[in-house]
């Protein structure tokens, strides 16, 4: 006999309770406090309910955020269509878990979206101004001081009133676009802008010191011209005395470097011990706690508040279950295609002393600290700083280095985008290993789903672009772009798990410009690559066989590289070509396909359509995402049949996992 | 019967010349000094001859060029293939007049070459490595201390000797890429790394101070951790006295702020009075100077070394006639299609009060200087901060302005790209206006010609890209742009002149994915756009014509928008498709063409074909580098003729000038 496994109940404490709270708590930075707890709980819940978001970062910025909301701040007494309403945003936004808990707890958003964390039509997993309460889209990071100096200037040119707060975390100060928009709204005069360093000492695993010191931050500031003031992040009467000593400055913008905790709340969420250089990986960044840490760290939480809530006399707080926690059953294990990049390259690193490893603080996602650890004078970890570390590439390439670049593909491929296309004119080699390409994940939303990757770099003459589908083929394209003489290599990379293992014929060799047929089919012929599009194209084949419709799947990772010759062969028997982009609809593979197929003649008599993410990507589960853009199996299925029904077809749900990374 | 004009010789000062100063001058700063001087002088000449070219800065940082390759650097000793060599770049880059003219100096650069400034097979008008003596490719701002960085990264990893020296300019500052670069290099603590900062106060054609100014430079590179020194930059002792200080510190890079005068050595070149702000515009940043200017400048330097060689017994020195100065003969007025767009711009502002114009230190080159005088309150020079000024524009939007934002199109489309895509996210309206988009000029080489930007924007879902061909057509883009209803607008603008004026015909009005017939032909079709392409075009047309070939030429201003069921009744009369871009060959107008013909069947029996800028673009004279990449009319005419020579056809030299900015 099976025993039931031992459930928690994933719960959120109702809207009507944050009323009662700050009606009954005796001072304001008491009410306060427990607001900042009760919004932690939620937030807390939304993200186990969600499967992913980030926690660290979410609570060390809470009592920040709810002193914001409902100390300092107009907005929500005079409403977000006021337009001298104070601004709000976060400019790292993975800390958005938490404003949705403020915002929720405000009143702004609706209990019901907020159990849609990360799904279609709920939440994004970073800010999305279609949101109630969202200023300002961000995600990537960098941006925020610029667009809050915008939107101060507006309110001073047109005398709205109000002023803008912006969050920003202190991994973050890596970036150099801080620093234009410290200088220009220096040189602007704009004391309506305030600037809040959530200052809690860890970016995305490790110390802020170990990545990348930031040295002596309040210098930094005053040597830009900002006002600076500096506090304890988690006691409101320093806040406030803060805010007021900023306040008292006028004609500059101001900073507040806020001293704070990742984790702050839930005690083994807080970094245990001093942090030690090398020796310490903090875990709750991102991702949603295990079952087992869930349900302490909520009960932890829970206790909190209940006692402070019997001390004010308000009996139980009232809590609505959006959900259970179980505890997590061992799977199949499922393949990273990552893994066999992150294995070959150490091995490639021992019989090619020449080269190295760059990271952009994200070393554990691009599966580069193993390649860090084997080789550390070969690896170089440049902070979030993408155009200074492909430069620094540029320098070391130019000195006889082989430089590896590694960073998700939204950021190397377009904040970098200049300092690559510099290197490419000094024709030196260099390898751009772009990680989480393309729409799966989609819980992180638009700044991190990479759909413009392989149009921007097709766009540079002399390079290669390799996509590849499992361990086998990634192995065999990062080889291929080490060994072979050639100028930009680019490895666009899932971020995975991939949802099935996508197999290849037994003696697979990656041929340049050609393809590989994974599924047989006599009726169409498509062209797919990565693991995540290949698995909906062979959902799509298998279903459509049923059907008695034979869809041929070809693998074809060389996204810009086409053997047209080979290609006229392939599509010899078909008139219906279809093209599948884990990409946008512009400057990938299928325009590659097209050219080539023109070129030859091949189209005169046949048809080639794409199927590709048209707008911008939807956030949400994998099988909900894939569906809205019409590409999952089923809906591939159909549109090939001309939207007739595929019988016997189900979304895909369970070859994918919820948990996103970023 | 006409008078001869009176023509002044431009010399260069023969390569023997300086071995001969610098054995004869009797002390190491009075030798520096004197080959400073002759350097300025071949450099003015070399500029002279190009018709382009940057003096200003040339001259503010020839002292300390000079002291480093002829007395701190072992560069010229040990030779360029040497590891252990010293190693000097500029991240400017637009300072290379003055580095050739060392180079030539130190005999790294024959004396023909630095004749071929900025043509063909010469000397590229920003550094290019395969030039002898340059290390680094540079000429967008803001790369060089992260490149640097990974230079001597390498040299100490290696242990190879020497140190990497990089020059950077003030205004230069503005970009944030050098805060990354600062903190990294701190952190990493590369003492074998100088930064010299070329301080001469002076940017595009204002002071700093005017257009954004640095505050208290030496406070921000301390508070970055590095080792600071500053110094009279055209003082020799000075220097050497400041170098010294400098090398005494140890495991820290080393900025030393040179305090330099821009166009120093050419009395008029160097600013005659204090700036005052707003009211001064400084003329020599870029360009040739006009005939009477260069033979002054060029005498005044002349008298001064002639002075001094007779001084040191050395007689006359030798001087080799390379080309002649005459006085400009004033020509038919060209069309700027640039000029169109600052008047319509000024004409917009009257009516549409929420427009705000953002600038990148580019104001005169983007005409939207009328515009900042006419409406000083909604016009924003941000200086040489692209992801800055973008995110502004994207808090701009947000805050209800519509903001058109100005820098060149290779900067703003691959600088700011991920600016642009996060503020396209919160579905904002922005026009980004791209002005030198394209292949003319092609004197500034290859950071300045824009042949990717509109891949980078095609791949932005809900983003209008329009390249107008004439004044008329630019006012009516613009227009559109502004007043029509949509989120991510592009114009694309060729910097001029127009080598023709576009004619179209009178009733001519911009319909959204249509082209118009601008020459007839029954024997095959050319989509063009841009007044540069659209004149080759009209060349080819007209040459075929004579032949008895007839080629339609269509303008096709949509550069992502395609009408396709105009295109299929186009194209119906002809088998032959020819697509002309001003752009790489990928992600332009051809593809987008040739999805819209393949979409509608209408490619069944015909053939597409594209002409293109085919990898990077050259740099020289507009003929010689159309002509190098095939796209001149000749060249255009040869290749639609299936190579057969066509007759009557020479290179047509006269439809552009020399002149180049930046």
């Amino acid at each position: 006999m099976m025993t039931k496994p031992l459930l928690t109940p994933i719960r959120l404490l109702a809207q009507s309770e944050f009323a009662r709270a700050r009606a009954a708590a005796p001072s304001a930075h008491d009410r306060l406090a427990l607001v900042a707890d009760m919004c932690r709980f939620n937030c807390l819940s939304a993200v186990k309910k969600a499967g992913s978001g980030h926690l660290g970062s979410s609570f060390s910025a809470m009592d920040l955020v709810v002193w914001l909301y409902f100390h300092r701040m107009n907005t929500v007494r005079v409403g977000m269509q006021d337009a001298a309403r104070d601004v709000y945003f976060s400019s790292k936004g993975h800390d958005v878990p938490g404003q949705y808990a403020v915002l929720h707890a405000a009143g702004l958003l609706s209990t019901e979206r907020l159990t849609k964390l990360r799904r279609l039509g709920g939440l994004d997993g970073h800010p999305d101004v279609n949101i109630p309460g969202i200023e300002a889209n961000s995600g990537s990071l960098g941006m925020g001081i610029s667009k809050a100096k915008g939107m101060a200037w507006a309110k001073r040119t047109r005398g709205d009133g109000g002023h803008v707060f912006v969050l920003i975390g202190d991994g973050e100060l890596q970036e150099g676009q801080n620093y234009e928009g410290l200088m220009t709204a220096a040189n602007a005069g704009l004391d309506g802008l305030t600037v809040i360093v959530d200052h809690n000492k860890y970016q995305t695993d490790m110390t802020v010191d170990e990545i990348s010191a930031l040295g002596d931050l309040e210098a930094k500031f005053r040597a830009f011209g900002w006002a600076v003031a500096r506090c304890d992040g988690h006691s409101f009467a320093a806040i406030e005395d803060a805010f007021a000593t900023l306040e008292r400055s006028t004609g500059r913008p101001r900073v507040l470097i806020a001293d704070t905790i990742k984790g702050r709340g839930v005690s083994f969420m807080e970094p245990s011990r001093e942090p030690q250089p090398g020796t310490y990986v903090y875990r709750w960044h991102s991702g949603a706690p295990d079952h087992e840490s869930f349900t302490r760290g909520s009960e932890e939480l829970l206790q909190r508040i209940r006692t402070r809530f019997a001390a004010l006399g308000l009996g139980e707080p009232v809590l609505e279950v959006i959900g259970e926690s179980e505890p997590a059953v061992a799977g199949a294990p499922k393949e990273f295609i990552a893994d066999a990049f992150g294995e070959a390259l150490v091995e490639l690193g021992a019989r090619r002393p020449d080269l190295v490893v760059l990271d952009g603080d994200l070393a554990a996602d691009c599966r580069v600290r193993a390649f860090g650890e084997r080789y550390p004078e070969r690896f170089i970890e440049n902070g979030i700083a993408e155009q200074d570390m492909v430069s620094m590439a540029g320098g070391l390439a130019r000195s006889g280095f082989l430089p590896v670049v590694n960073s998700f593909a939204s950021f190397l491929a377009s904040r970098a985008n200049e300092q690559i296309y510099n290197n490419a004119t000094e024709r030196s080699k260099i390898i751009y290993v772009c990680h989480f390409g393309g729409l799966i994940p989609a819980g992180p939303g638009k700044s991190h789903q990479s759909l413009r990757d392989v149009a921007l770099f097709a766009a540079l003459p002399h390079c290669t672009i390799l996509a590849p589908a499992n361990a086998e083929e990634t192995k065999q394209a990062i080889t291929y772009l080490v060994d072979t003489p050639g100028e930009v290599g680019v490895l666009r990379l899932s971020i995975g798990p991939s949802p099935r293992r996508i197999e290849f014929p037994p003696d697979y060799r990656l041929t340049e410009g050609r393809g590989t047929v994974l599924a047989p089919g006599k009726d169409a012929i498509l062209f797919g690559y990565g693991p995540v599009m290949l698995h909906e194209a062979l959902v799509a084949s298998e279903a459509l066989a049923r059907q008695g419709f034979g869809l041929c799947v070809v693998g074809h990772p060389w996204l810009n590289r086409v053997d047209a010759e080979w290609l006229r062969e392939v599509v010899a028997p078909y008139t219906a070509i279809y093209v599948l982009e884990d990409h946008g609809p512009n400057g990938a593979l299928g325009d590659r396909l097209l050219e080539a197929l023109a070129s030859t003649g091949s189209l005169d008599g046949r048809r080639l359509e794409k199927f590709s993410v048209r707008g911008f990507p939807a956030c949400g589960s994998p099988p909900e995402v894939l569906q809205r853009h019409g590409l999952d199996g089923a809906s591939l299925a159909e549109s090939i049949l001309g939207a007739r029904p595929v019988a016997d077809m189900t979304v895909d749900e369970r070859s994918y996992t919820l948990d996103a990374p970023q």
